[in-house]
């Protein structure tokens, strides 16, 4: 380990997963926190909990904003474990000086977020901080959910699972460099920074029983990918043909060197789905709007076990690792 | 309001106050929230939950450091509620650039500080920021506790009641102001902070059922005599010869014009007990370490609701208020 933290040791990859065994489960660590899970089940498989914490740059972002992401985040986490999002904390931490009309607007996006999630906020805190003290603003959500679909977990995927994701990967990543950047392509990409919840209702009272699914946030495709096949002790393999990626972000990836895989999303979710509910889960996931794009992308294979493999349409195949190095702090 | 955030605004006081109602309230108030308990009662009474973010600086403090205090806190408002501390979340915000040994001391202290209250952490979350972004670490967590003994709220105070404070008031407040003025009496003064679970389960046990109870943070004693006040409706009178303050913390209220009342604790609470059963809390906390100084400091009568009095040994009186401004910032 190095002697101080780096960036990379945020990166929601391979650095970031180094730290967090060597010190964090090193020190507290347990059976629950081991799982590595979206969120922790608790009190008989009944409910699941769990935390974020929200520190992107800039605020405001085409698509959203650091209140709109900060019940997303949350509320996203417990949806990827069958949850239906119900209580939540909300913890402020204020710069001196924060313009107040700034701040309004951001607890405006978190009242209308928890509207479509059907939460609420049940505690708070807040901190004010000297000028200097923390960039702006950075906010805590925790979230308490009720488990409507028990079982859901990242260590039982099969070769009886496909992979789907819910639609085009990496719009969070590249709009937010494209706004800190200020690459003026803002008004055709934006984040996709959406509440999941309602469409992973959808899918449950559809009658889908996922096998896993996670936000493809930090880390992306690619990190999720490369847990769940060494969670599961798979391989994952992936016909690169199938993922579905826009226009904008390609052309941002083009541009910059960036792997699409490894761009963060915040509203889009990749599936662990048995083959024979594949079908029914992406007509349920198009027939709503934040799954139009939805596609099976993948199959579980014991070819790598813990591996990720990527298969071009012309037959080569090559590794797809969890991401090293951090291209974009601050992403959420 | 002031068109821009300012440090007073976090104070756990007036300004504090007036922010969480014309801003977070506003945006998304609710019946659970506005009970403005230490913990949300959740599930039918049987869960407490809460959150609170911690920035202390310095981050190591004479009797802590922001490791011990971001479990103690939250465990604490769980406690206050009757509740056993449970679960937890721990989402921690750290600069580029910090030591790796400053971060091994702090899980160290969150280790510590868990067992004490038979809590685990079961959800986590790593946000590294560039230099310059946030100062050192800044540290969340959140709780969920299991209610042993119900009803106990802040809105239930009445006649029937004496104040009690577990012991001697505004230590962690005094030893933060010593610590980052670099004036030398660490070696005498210390925080008070600590977890405040094992006490209350002996008082819970003892057959106790206090009314309320809050630990005296940000805002001291004086906050939650006034919340209290105003939250059932009640005067509070206080003999303040009674109030244990130790001679340290004294000495910095009339070096600097401080009121230990103000001051912020991080392991001393308020009582509110049935008169019937003081003297039974009293025994049972002054035979716990950290109840040896308990004592009653107040009653509760209606000589003038929502306001607290202190009454002199002379036979004086006079209004203990909210406090306002900040002469603290970043004490938790």
């Amino acid at each position: 380990m190095n002697q101080t933290i780096q960036l990379a040791d945020g990166n929601g990859g391979e650095e970031n997963n180094k730290l967090i065994n060597a010190i964090f489960f090193e020190a507290y660590g347990n059976d629950i926190l081991r799982k590595n899970e979206d969120a922790a089940v608790i009190e008989e498989g009944t409910l699941a909990f769990t935390t974020d914490s929200f520190t992107i740059s800039p605020i405001f972002f085409s698509g959203g904003d650091i209140g709109k992401i900060s019940i997303c985040g949350t509320c996203n986490d417990l949806a990827m474990m069958g949850a239906k999002p119900t209580y939540l904390t909300c913890a402020v931490m204020i710069e001196e000086g924060f313009a107040m009309d700034d701040l309004k607007r951001i607890t405006a996006s978190i009242k209308t977020e928890l509207a479509k999630n059907g939460a609420q906020i049940v505690s708070g805190d807040t901190k004010i901080v000297p000028k200097g003290s923390v960039d702006k603003i950075f906010i805590n959500t925790s979230g308490v959910g009720k488990i409507a679909h028990k079982g859901i977990s990242s260590n039982n995927i099969s070769e009886n699972d496909v992979i789907i994701v819910s639609g085009d990967i990496g719009r969070h990543g590249a709009a937010i460099f494209a706004n800190r950047e200020g690459i003026d392509i803002s008004t055709t990409l934006q984040s996709d920074c959406a509440s999941l919840w309602p469409v992973v209702e959808k899918l449950l009272s559809g009658g889908i029983t996922p096998t896993a699914m996670r936000d493809a946030t930090r880390g992306g495709v690619a990190a999720v990918l490369n847990e769940w096949s060494k969670q599961s002790k798979i391989c994952i393999e992936i016909d690169e043909v199938t993922v579905p990626i826009c226009d904008e972000v390609k052309g941002i990836c083009e541009l910059l060197g960036f792997e699409a895989y490894n761009l963060a999303n915040e509203g889009t979710f990749v599936l662990a789905v048995k083959k024979d509910q594949a079908e029914q889960a992406l007509h349920i996931l198009r027939a709503h709007e934040l799954g139009q794009n939805a596609t099976i992308i993948g199959e579980v294979t014991q070819r790598y076990t813990e591996r990720v493999v990527l298969r071009s349409e012309y037959g080569t195949s090559r590794f797809l690792d969890l991401p090293t190095g951090e291209l974009l702090p601050r992403i959420c």
